[in-house]
């Protein structure tokens, strides 16, 4: 995967480093995600990260140029990792709705471990512009691109109605996305089991009294 | 409706007026209203907005305290007139998947409208907290009112599957928002009679190939 930066670069560019440590930039990335799992992203400190990670400071410099830089390495690097889980959910034999539902559970599961930083990313990621576009709209590609050969697929076999393939991916992970920031947001009243039920009776068969 | 406004104030608060023009205020957001259409949000200038109106700057900031405070004063009184449009498309003694249609015809027709400043609003909203929580939640809020109550009939009816009245209207309202924004931004080749035709089939009947 190309390395993905914010477009809107800081003022003194970062002093490039020959041979970056990947070891390095994986701790200060894991020290980051500690500190956004307690605070959320608005109150994270780069003294803090760079405090847990045990380095310094100008050390954080050379692998990052800003927060905003850290922010989308953290989307890009996480991005993957839920993809890695969501494709491992969607593989087997199973019927089409067995597996799409194996795939929300799993983002659910991530969306509740990383619950700061996905609500942060909700509502910033449509703000940020980097080398690959906006980085919402490079999320959601990522995820389609996973999720739109399962529904081609699955129609391709009869187990789904023959509708346009991309707008059946952008539809469910629209409303994914819009449904699990919702959940975490009102979790003390709508049980997880629920929001998963009334999400795979949704999508499988609709608002309609006949069809189920 | 409260007089609504963003927490983050200015440093310098505005001079209250004893006896505000409605008139003036209205000529402000309708020469507003027309710069964004043109130029989107984050290039709007007061300066062009007050010379469009044939009034002054320092009249300006009689009225709103910044640009921040004028956004969320256009989205109170844009979601008003929206959600005036839906509740008129909702009447009638058709079955509700006919008027849930209508619904979403006047949306549509709104979102194109006002393009410019429904994408702005759908990258920004989730960010600006005002006195009424943040601002996407109460915009939400202020659809789910008038959805859910015919939600609710139509499930008494037997016209709609029982689900969670809220769950429904927070699917309904989360997809309409994401699949408006992804059809503006792919327009050349996802005519708006395809993005209709699709919602109507998948929320009334979902994926399977049984229900249909």
């Amino acid at each position: 995967m190309p390395e993905i930066r914010p477009t809107a670069l800081s003022k003194r560019p970062r002093r490039k480093l020959q041979t970056p440590n990947p070891e390095v930039r994986a701790r200060l990335m894991d020290a980051a995600i500690d500190v956004l799992k307690e605070h959320g992203f608005p109150a994270l400190r780069i003294e803090e990260i760079v405090e847990r990670a045990g380095l310094s400071v100008g050390t954080f410099y050379l692998y990052f140029d800003s927060k905003a830089d850290l922010f989308v390495a953290m989307v890009t690097e996480y991005t993957q990792r839920l993809i890695d889980r969501i494709s491992k959910a969607y593989e087997g034999d199973d019927h089409v709705a067995v597996r799409m539902s194996r795939g929300l559970e799993a983002y659910l599961d991530f969306v509740e471990e990383y619950e700061k930083g996905f609500l942060y990313f909700v509502s910033a990621a449509d703000n940020i512009e980097t080398s690959v576009g906006r980085l919402s709209t490079w999320v959601f590609q990522q995820h389609a691109a996973i999720l739109q050969p399962l529904v081609e697929k699955a129609q391709a076999d009869g187990d789904m109605k023959k509708m346009d393939p991309e707008l059946v991916a952008q539809a469910l992970l629209g409303l994914a996305q819009h449904m699990a920031a919702f959940w975490l947001q009102h979790r003390e009243r709508l049980p997880r089991e629920k929001l998963r039920d009334f999400m795979n009776m949704f999508t499988a068969f609709g608002l309609s009294p006949a069809s189920y």
